[in-house]
């Protein structure tokens, strides 16, 4: 909503809510005071239907295959934010989800909305899955090796994620007292966003690709990190992994490259839609490590979604999401 | 220049810098991309009167006072952010700043940046100085009261400062690892807002104001919060408060009134213009509660400079400030 | 019990919980490795009175009532961290925490923790009631001044506390992502350690005091400044201030005066019992500055109910509470 | 000095300080009350020996080695924390820290000061250098593999350090508001840490390893946590690491095992000599990761210092370090 209301094209008709149904907007959320004669409402798919023609599904996994369908029937186009449309495989999904998917026939026609890698499965997609936050990050400093045929298995992704990226459930977890000043490590082995991340890199690279995905917690509120270690081997040289991303982000408006020796940090990127790559080749040792900065809540999910809304309305790409990082 | 170039209708044409003079601004500020071909120059008034029609000087005070009148005298319009043009005696600027202004007789035709209260001397001013940070939080919270004749001689004015305050100045103070977990007050009686302050209430009163001022550093990057205590007597009436900021801020599109019994939080203006006021009033003791957020690089600095220009070019006031809060 | 597993005179012999009964301590508290084989068990009176002498309680309001009579009774000695025996007046407790107390027949007898002020009556006392976090910081500021018979009606408190203030409760105002880099007031005018303070005032200066409390929520863990602004006329001197200090103090093992125009910091008394003080004498405008900084869990809960301990065992007062604030 | 004051066998006769020489302890640090009445000192050798017997060295590396020697030829013993007696070849101190080694004759009998490790070594030593911060996390998690057998070579140290580690010196780097809600990797493939790594477990494991060593700094005051990755092969099983660690640990009074599945954070050790450790084996992909919890100022430091200062002189171990981190 606070992107929307700084987009040029987008006019905002209905908002809905669970637990705050009824409430004003700027009741809960004083900065955004461009709703401020707005409330959210209870959802009703075919009011939303009536009120808007395209539609931002921001549910908790699970929830989001039981909105989206009377949506797609409805004939609007649908930017899911949750994992429901993310993984092609059902048996994946009820793997990694630990539940049945109710709306399986819908997957092959889901787009994954990750520009950069399938601007041009989006400009007709009726249905995109917005990735993960984890995997945007990985996979924006790892697809152009992949998609240029560099051996990405057995590579390490270590990530850092603020605490927003836990959503606004309570727990103890993301309690100030106990995040504050702590670093940690969570979710190691079984993590949700592994089998989307090996999914996409297996996809791009055309062989299977495993990956240790580790993600952390650190004490700030936005901004994810991955880093990234591929065994590459000695004979990869600095231009070669250079003109590979150069090559391939030429035209993307989001993706910054610091360049070989200069690296990214998540201050940079807060509150913004860009990623930030920096790298750096030990052929002594035969590793590339390459780190990747984004804000979590903006291109790693809105911030993403308007931007594959701007390709699905055959919009500039980066409309109304061209304000730089709030730094410092 | 993260507002700038934002705003629709400037364009960047110089940018200057001492210590980093050649460098890319890009290299310094990767967030910066729009600026990505620009480097920083070593300021020359000439070049600077040529390249561009209007200025923001940021340099410290005692320095701003140099470079102004040469800008002056070139025809240019400028935006000051230092204190150099603030205090309207040079006298007690000597006092307070330890040094002899250099430009005394610049100082009757300056006028105070604060929008809110200097809109109409602002249309045709060719220089400006803009508020500091705790002047504007502080006056935004209390203006309203002294144009309407309470006295607020003796209030009190507790305010909280994240650490961008301070300037990018190297001090321990400002050293993550004794500023985290930590809050502490500091200038107690010295800090040289309080002349500015008082001198604001006391011309918006037409009576003489005392007030104690005492600044905190509390561990955060951006935002000030100035909780001020008005000993009003046991007459006001809620009411009045609530007509007294209703009314006199009815055509600002940058203060958001939470109205009695709701506070701000800085969180909710991080990266943006808007100053959130919240009162209460306790009949009981006679106090009034008003507490004032901003965040104190923008409108509490460059955003209130931008605001200013918006106002001398004849733009609408908001343009290219609408962008709300980074909230969470 | 970080305090106690360090105190060279006590064993803790029994640990109760009531989500956790059962649980191992050291699963949830891994950093309490010296409790490694105990476990939570759920609390029962006879139980406790059997394994141990001395009882530290700490329950939300309204369940330590429940929970003291029967150890009183069963002849032990308590120390109680909840607000149910700070106030003397049973129905000033019914107005402020919304219930009828349940054993106001102890309240006479319950004396109030706060050994720089009532360590006579602590020697001898079967149940103490720690002082709330913030009237702490608050007495310790102005408790001297109210025993020399300065006037302390209608000064202002204005508090800043660490997020741990809160208790371990979930709430989105806890939460990281809400938390972090913002301030905000809360409460205001409705706190429930108004009483407290206004109450303890007035006992030390034998007169009716009122202030303005308003706490503040920084984003830190632990510690509270609490910045309090008297209005003290123009005769008080520096010196007169100081002695009061210094005389009352001289005893205090835990009061550090920092003197005047030095003022504390919160990260200096970090996970240590200690409390700074520092103040500035305004003559100017006849205002008087005193900040306290205290850890809020230490000083301000456990800590204090540990020197409380100390006392009524005729133990040395600082035993087992040495520690200097881990800084930085 | 913190931790000193607490320790009940050592008696601070001697404190030195360059730029700070002749201020009091407490005017810069009044939470070292304990040391109220002690000044720093400018260094002299022959004071230094003739007011104490036992030295601890905390100078930046290069200046160390120009105070032990002098300590030493006068019969003290001396630990050291710099890096000026780590590396065991002065060409590799040479190649990494940028100047010649000024006394390379004590290189031999300085002892590295990681009691889990080198307690044997320690009892009789004269000269100690206690590791890196980051080695100490490292080897910790790694060094009971290393000895085992494990192929510790190629592995990844994905290393996150709160600002502390950068000492007191003033940068940009560690600028709070640059600092803060800020995640960035530093030093790739330069940090000095490296060769410390790659000697030691060699050293342990009696054969060459190389390893990819990738600090970052996270916003937070104390604390690091070292993630490691080993890629073991699908032989191993979680039963034969667990073996390792415990039959390695058993006797360690600092190294809390959490097990495999259950992961540190670095707040429950923070002010602490602990360090706390945790593993998963993901058989699947045939990668072990371990990480490591330590506070960098105390095990990853002074502590660690203060242990070593132990064993040399025939205490036990963990004398005057039994404090428990304290959380939250």
């Amino acid at each position: 909503m606070r992107l929307l209301c700084q987009h040029p094209s987008v006019e905002v008709a209905y908002i809905t809510a669970h637990t705050y149904a009824g409430k004003r907007v700027e009741e809960l959320y004083p900065h955004l005071q461009a709703y401020r004669e707005m409330r959210f409402q209870a959802f009703r798919p075919e009011e939303a239907l009536q009120e808007a023609e395209f539609h931002f599904v921001a549910l908790p996994h699970g929830e989001a295959m039981e909105v989206v369908p009377p949506l797609l029937e409805g004939g609007a186009r649908v930017v899911d934010l949750s994992a429901d449309y993310r993984l092609a495989d059902p048996q994946e999904y009820a793997r990694w989800y630990g539940k049945e998917h109710r709306s399986p026939d819908l997957l092959p026609s889901a787009v994954y909305g990750l520009p950069e890698f399938y601007a041009s499965d989006l400009r007709d997609a009726r249905l995109v899955a917005v990735p993960g936050c984890y995997p945007t990050a990985a996979l924006l400093a790892l697809g152009p090796l992949a998609m240029r045929g560099y051996p990405l298995d057995g590579c390490i992704i270590d990530a850092k994620s603020g605490l927003s990226g836990a959503g606004r459930t309570l727990s103890l977890t993301s309690h100030f007292a106990q995040a504050d000043e702590s670093v940690k490590p969570y979710g190691v082995g079984s993590h949700r966003h592994t089998p989307e991340i090996e999914g996409r890199l297996s996809e791009l690279s055309f062989r299977p690709v495993r990956v240790s995905f580790v993600p952390h917690l650190v004490p700030m509120s936005r901004g994810i990190l991955a880093t990234c270690y591929l065994p590459l081997g000695q004979e990869v040289t600095s231009r070669e992994v250079s003109e590979a991303y150069e090559g391939f982000y030429a035209g993307s408006p989001f993706v910054v490259l610091l360049g070989e020796g200069r690296f990214p940090e998540t201050k940079c990127v807060a509150g913004s839609n860009y990623c930030h790559l920096g790298w750096h080749l030990d052929r002594e040792r035969g590793v590339l490590v390459v780190a990747s900065a984004i804000d979590n809540l903006v291109k790693g999910a809105s911030g993403q979604a308007v931007q594959c809304m701007n390709i699905m309305m055959g919009w500039e790409e980066s409309l109304g999401l061209e304000a730089p990082g709030v730094f410092p």
